[in-house]
């Protein structure tokens, strides 16, 4: 064997981070790659809209991406496809379901070219010159999710995906614990598995129990129910329409996404209603209300999104009636609480009843505790180990947990995103690092906002922003007007004519002493008249508005 | 008994909210005000330090306040003293502990007059010309906190404050509930009772087990511990020295709360250390780590508090070391996860342990739960009752569980802030609102920030800022220097330079076509270039940056 023979694998996103799950596996002359998600800011990321993965690593080596291979249909694995096919468009694969969500997504976004995107059945085995990829049946809380299998001429790479290991699945089709367990026995180079709960001990609840507990409220119900959940969730649906259906209601679908979802899933044969009860958002005002269940985007409280739109009566077609009953069958992703609560006292005001988590058991997780990551262990019984899908505190969690397991630690690599991990026959270890990274999207404009860009706007967002305009003449050297100054987001500007006052003979102040003494760069100017203003300020108020001295020629 | 007399009860805050509690009972000539807290700003008040409550109410009828009763040392119920005090300087009573905390208060902040601070010992009362007012021992997650019965002519009020029964308080000082019990045999006309964890079914568990738990894991540590949680919480602190002196550790106190609420309790006597195992903060290098524990602030992850700095390796004197345990000893306030997880991560990342709530017993709730509010309203039997303390969820669920004890819907009243509960001898209803909201509070101003400030900071905060600035001549009426086009937040300028330009055409074309047509309003012409860029630059980037056109007349 010779040297070259080596096998790496890149997470570009994913480590380190919920979200923005993407790995490169690399050997010889092929490369492939595993999900292609994005992540959604945070508070502090400023009118970013989306974050994609930097692949420039994959740019860089375009000849040798021979595809894409998507282990489930979250915007987490598949968001940044639209982004990432316009510059490298390789095949996709993947599930029947995943595929039917990824065509609509790129559908909507105008691709301008020509996508090829290959479904595969699990259990299906796409071969390469050096690669075969193997889609192996999970559980996860959307339908058709699948595990991915790498076979390698340096051994086999089991990569999970999201998953979790729920024994009485929706719709019946078993996680394929024997196929894994099969590539276990044959022996496994390694095992990267999904790291999200490994701080939970214990194991996931059947997503099964949420039927019975919808059963339970929608008997009692006598008014409208009104469902908010995630719309990928097609197995959560599936129970929301059968306990509609048991209880003799007909099911709307209201929200972009659930419209988009439903109907998919539905062509695809993995929601089953029969048509008489699906109806229109349109036609329930004609029913009795107790005929009629909802189901609605909205379940994190976004306020663009159809629940919070009918609790505080945007809603152009639902309004909140007395008996309704709101069901959040969702767990708030951290950093919605609020948003959540404040849709949860908004309906509480307007005299709906609201069942969420705290109250009854209508959400459960999709992703493993610690207990069956422990069987994904036994069964696969890996060589080498990559915890994914997680923030650092979690991937540390999952190495514990390996280790308490009997593997060794230095058998365990805890990697960043752009990390190398290569292996060969004999070892494995880690490489460096790849250039990678966010890249954020902004209305139209990918990439256009970085650092800078968000720390004036955290800046402005602070203390808002003090303008101070002065004209001055070219060729005398003098002052011709000004200095005006324009605030937006500093104080009422009535009640602070005093300050701006001050500001403005501060101002003046400075720029006569400049112009006397002939100092005649304007960017000199610019910053003594800032650091002047600035101090003025600091002390009046203690605040430190962006400060923005303009200097008109004439 | 004249038409007059009646008693009213006014919440001026801390009613669909947590936070800012303060309550006005007013019956004839006098007003007495239960509580002045402050809030917390959330992420969409950028660049707000605190809230407070307007009490216009209070002072347009100043001459009837005769003091504010605090029920303990919590924030949300003393931050706004400082800045209520400086407009109604009444006397303020409250336990002894509560007052060290409240003097320490208003000594920080520098008030230039005289304040009357009046200890009340549990089980006094304070007697006004027509109202009596009782403070009666809880337990809580502080010391020294007391439920208040104000004893009218037309009946007894009982206000719970914050609170929880705990049976097996540290400092062994149990809530008095025999007194509540016989309050409520004699008759109570209405109940105020705290309602933040109305949601939460069972009872909450001891304060006293979280010191089994430090017990156990401070056996197990064998460098440093460091223990973040709130400098408030004296039981929580007690508990930590105590476990400290039985692993022979010393304890050092970081943070500016920390060190100042454990000063004031020690002096008071609320907690308890031999002065040699009181260690400096400077002085922990030149100890074995393992003989070492911190106290320090910062359990919420704020990036300014002793924990964070610590992570970040920003705090000047604690450094992370490898055998270091942390203990994270509170929970998450809805909104801090992220923060929180940050620090978590970052403190993994540098090879500490730490350990969390999601992984053990370090914390309780100091709020009562389901069943021990229930045990209160057996107890009162109140013939009215106001859930207080809480979002409408909170209340809604705590008007309901007054109902299922058989409390009829009628007699429970759900207050807004501001609502005047009114009851006669024989009745009670609501009348109306009195004035009140929030006054923000940023660096040293207090209400000159408000809904329109807060409106240009968020907008200036999603797309940032784009300023566009001409010179024209009054006389001639031309256009002499200018379009120039300033931008903060925005874009990236140099990579968006076409887009400038763009941008600086528009506006020079809709400003000559102005000038041309002799539109010699200034607003005019700035609205017709505010809109002009406005649809250029949502039409290329989808953005919808503040737009600030400035005109300089010559």
């Amino acid at each position: 064997m010779s040297i070259e023979e080596k096998l790496k694998v890149i997470p570009l996103g994913g480590l380190g981070e919920i979200g923005k799950n993407i790995t490169a596996i690399e050997y010889k002359e092929e490369i492939i790659v595993i999900d292609c998600g994005a992540a959604f800011p945070d508070e502090e990321m400023y009118g970013v809209d989306l974050i994609i993965p930097d692949v420039t690593y994959l740019l860089n080596n375009k000849e040798k991406v021979k595809g894409i291979f998507i282990t489930h249909g979250h915007e987490d694995h598949i968001g940044s496809l639209p982004y990432i096919l316009k510059q490298i468009n390789v095949p996709v694969y993947g599930s029947k379901l995943t595929l039917g969500i990824i065509e609509k997504k790129l559908k909507d976004s105008n691709l301008k070219f020509e996508y090829k995107l290959n479904v595969v059945a699990p259990g299906n085995i796409i071969k390469l010159e050096n690669l075969a990829i193997e889609f192996i049946r999970t559980t996860h809380s959307i339908a058709d999710s699948c595990a991915i299998a790498i076979h390698t001429p340096l051994g086999t790479i089991l990569h999970t995906g999201d998953f979790k290991i729920d024994y009485t699945p929706i719709d019946g089709l078993f996680m394929d614990l024997q196929r894994i367990s099969e590539i276990g026995k044959e022996g496994v180079l390694l095992l990267m598995a999904d790291s999200t709960n490994a701080e939970r001990g214990g194991h996931t609840i059947s997503e099964k129990s949420i039927g019975e507990t919808l059963n339970k409220i929608f008997s009692k119900a006598d008014g409208r129910v009104i469902v908010a959940t995630f719309a990928s969730n097609i197995h959560r649906m599936q129970q929301i329409i059968n306990s509609s259906i048991k209880h003799g209601r007909k099911v709307a679908f209201s929200g972009r996404s659930m419209e988009s979802i439903s109907e998919v899933a539905r062509e695809l044969g993995y929601l089953h209603i029969p048509d008489d009860f699906v109806i229109e958002v349109d036609e329930i005002a004609g029913m009795d209300n107790d005929k009629v269940t909802i189901v609605t985007t909205g379940s994190q409280g976004e306020p663009m999104a159809g629940l919070a739109r009918i609790a505080f009566s945007t809603h152009k077609k639902i309004k909140v009636e007395p008996k309704d009953l709101f069901i959040i069958s969702a767990s708030p992703i951290p950093g919605n609480e609020k948003l959540i609560s404040r849709v949860i006292n908004q309906l509480f005001k307007k005299g709906a009843d609201v069942i969420y988590e705290a109250l009854e058991e209508v959400h459960v997780s999709g992703h493993a505790f610690r207990e069956e990551l422990k069987l994904m262990h036994r069964l696969v019984k890996p060589k080498y180990f990559i915890p994914i899908h997680g923030e650092y505190r979690h991937l540390k969690h999952h190495k514990d947990l390996a280790e308490s397991l009997g593997m060794e630690e230095n058998k365990i690599f805890i990697l960043e995103n752009g990390s190398v991990f290569e292996a060969t026959k004999d070892n494995a270890k880690l490489c460096g690092k790849v250039k990678t990274g966010n890249i954020l999207v902004d209305g139209l404009g990918v990439g256009d906002v970085g650092n800078i860009v968000l720390r004036d706007r955290r800046h402005l967002a602070q203390e808002g922003m003090v303008t101070i305009v002065v004209a001055i003449e070219r060729e005398s050297y003098t002052l011709i007007s000004g200095p005006d100054v324009i605030t937006r987001g500093f104080v009422y500007v009535k009640e602070s004519e005093e300050l701006i006052g001050k500001v403005k003979e501060v101002a003046k102040k400075e720029l006569e002493y400049a112009l006397e003494n002939q100092i005649i760069e304007w960017y000199l100017l610019k910053s003594n008249m800032k650091r002047a203003v600035e101090t003025l300020i600091y002390e009046k108020t203690k605040r430190r508005p962006t400060i923005l001295p303009i200097i008109m020629e004439i």
